[in-house]
């Protein structure tokens, strides 16, 4: 079966690796795209788009009634991210929706419209699956290895420290891992801060040099042996994994499910 | 509650191990061993045995209904580990058998014998459970990116290449990744084996090297990114981790379980 | 001291990431650039060119008899590269070279020259300062650590293995190593390829998968240690601290210079 | 050419280590050894020795005097290695002196002794020749790549942070590293101690984790590329690369040389 998608937001630079992204997948279909300018033409006529006969509409409503698709993929902002999911479910499309940034009203809305029509509906803040699996195993592993250290390591124009990631997988660490403190109980920093943060005993490091783009490794230590989980996030190419998944996950689904971590089976 | 466990094999290299293990746990307790020498005397009377007075039996029964124990923890040979393992079950004991070799038949009378005491025990050919995380954690990876490759590099006395652990990884893989060839379609080897075994697509490589313990990467790679599972095992402490965490579990089955990678929650 | 350099090739990749350097480099400032079409303009005319007011010279001998300058930086192709930097040097600049292909005769001639004029002048045809630093520390740790694997990892595009860089870290171990066969004498794949490519005893390993660049590891194995010497090379900015370098360095030369390598102290 | 060794020290860790090693190379042959028990026994007599039949001496004159060799290998105590070593340059047998604890007074006059008798004499109290490249080859990376970070990772019993050898390192790269603040000038640790020690601008990382051995990392950061130079030590063979290394190199030398460093080419 092919999937026909409509996807909303075409010009954004998530739209453009989206579209590049399904043009190469075989049993995806683009067929038609939503965007605030441009009503009317075709996005082949659009410079910097690819050469493809596809339409563009300004209006979601007219574009979902004119045009026959499985999937609405949302990858514009959120102020008009909303009506345009509500429009895509109303007339019987699933939706993917990757913008950030609806409020609880809106996401219990759509909740409670896609369980009505019986439609899957996924909302993904963030796509990178990589870095979901990485959170997961992460947290499952904490529970046989309580001795854990995080290291981070990102561009050296990052200004926080430690990084989001490493933040969120140390929240996930501590929801499975017994309370302990690490290390010796006398050690002693002959140099401050060489230990790095520690967080409920969890020692997170964060290294900042230009060259690097975003990593992370989530050490655990056991007796005799180590276990090493780590990502590496090369460019924004990362999130058509998520995407691509994403899209073809949502038509087993027949609800609204809100975030990646909750569709890795 | 204090657990107190009886252990079989305290000469043998595992049981070494396990005994330190226990002796350094605050809710183990070890009650008695069962050798095949040395009936009678005390742990501490033996050469190069810590120095703690717990009575030694040849025959496990005498062992089992002299001595109050919660577990019976078995790391001796197969030939006598069956027969042990049914005399604890029979005196109520729960049991942790760590022995490799027992025939099917025997698991399978243990299993129906464990069934009916409703008592836990637990049978583990191999206690490594940082391996065993790495291998599920591949399992799980592998549905989302088929791109995959393995690095497995070992002492440089290994026979075999790749080791036992890479197959079996590669077997677990296989169950859940979609089939497809890795690589271009026109990638040329200019040194031949440079590209390592290709086994149903999945690339293994086996580094060989002194100084070199036992070492795997399970390298997924996806659109702009890589997930990256390391296990580093440094020496056979690193099966204490998965002996320890067997002896408190076992206290909450009600059956027999084969292989760690089904108590793992 | 400000270096005043000329630039050749400004619209070429290597010669946008060049100016770019350049203009953000407190020490070095961009007089002019010699292109083969723009004759006249200033470079703030050019599309896609930074805003900046230098003039652009189709005659090279014009450009350097007109503006005053240190350094001619020379990165378009060889068809005018020779005669380019014959006219640096014979204007009194010093000269930097990256276009590849010269000939041998070119190199020859260019070198008497700089002789004669007493004038640095550098020949770089790969400008990557890491991966030449990566394979003299592998030079010279071969000396010591004989038993020696290399893993080069790269994106899944890629039509060779091993990698050019592999096959020259190799060359080069090679001339300090002493010959042996590595590994255990007895051996054995049970799935063909798994010990890599074996070029002397040294064993290559080509990692192919989506979401990796252009990777290399050297793992050096002695008794109870490894040394590993890892270059991770991201995107084509990477040459420019080479580029940088080469033009600081070439102030201090009274003669030409071929290879990076040979400019490291 | 065999070379014949005198071990001094034999039943010491480093001396048992050395032993194995000189009886399981081609080039080299034990001769006897100096220990200040069991004088005239043969070390195959001794507990826990190989089953070699080379006799021990307690007075090392006597020992010099009536076995004929080449190289006197010193790995017992400072109180006897000074006149031990003396007793050898006497004797005409070059010296290699892995004892730490010699007086600057007791090397200034064996440097005179060996030169007078045109002896090599290679005195190192640390043998770990993977750790001495790892510190040069990021001594010269340095000049290329300011940008530095450090991660060194030691197992939970170790109450230093960081670790002598991180010290050591960081030491040897400030002789060549220009001066500069590394990361972004706004960088912010929401969590304190995230961006580990920063000394002179280098960043330095402490993990400690069961497990761990002895490992460092050195991370240089540039455009578009890291370097890295890892080493890990596994257990104290580490050190016989070195031994080995320096009893034949001794051969060469002509005069005393203090530091392994100043004895790799």
């Amino acid at each position: 079966m092919t999937l026909k998608i409509i996807v909303s937001g075409p010009r954004g630079r998530m739209g453009k690796e989206a579209i590049n992204m399904i043009l190469n997948e075989e049993n995806m279909e683009l067929v038609a795209c939503i965007d605030r300018i441009n009503n009317g033409k075709m996005l082949a006529d659009i410079d910097g788009m690819p050469d493809v006969h596809v339409p563009i509409f300004v209006d979601s409503k007219q574009c979902f009634e004119s045009i026959k698709a499985d999937i609405f993929l949302e990858l514009s902002i959120p102020d008009v991210a909303f009506t345009h999911t509500v429009n895509a479910l109303k007339n019987g499309l699933r939706a993917v929706v990757g913008t950030s940034g609806l409020t609880k009203e809106q996401i219990h809305d759509l909740k409670i419209l896609a369980f009505e029509k019986e439609l899957g509906c996924i909302i993904a803040p963030n796509f990178a699956i990589g870095a979901v699996l990485m959170m997961q195993f992460a947290q499952k592993a904490a529970r046989y290895f309580p001795d854990i250290e995080i290291i981070e390591k990102h561009h050296d124009k990052k200004l926080d420290a430690p990084s989001g990631t490493a933040i969120k997988t140390l929240d996930m660490i501590l929801e499975t891992r017994e309370d302990k403190e690490q290390g010796h109980p006398n050690e002693k920093e002959t140099l401050q801060g060489a230990r790095g943060a520690n967080q409920s005993g969890v020692h997170i490091h964060s290294v900042r040099l230009p060259g690097l783009i975003a990593h992370q490794e989530v050490i655990f230590g056991g007796l005799g042996q180590t276990l090493t989980i780590t990502h590496d996030s090369y460019n924004r190419q990362s999130f058509m994994t998520g995407v691509k998944f994403a899209l073809n996950k949502v038509n087993e689904l027949t609800e609204l499910v809100y975030g990646m971590e909750n569709i890795l089976d």
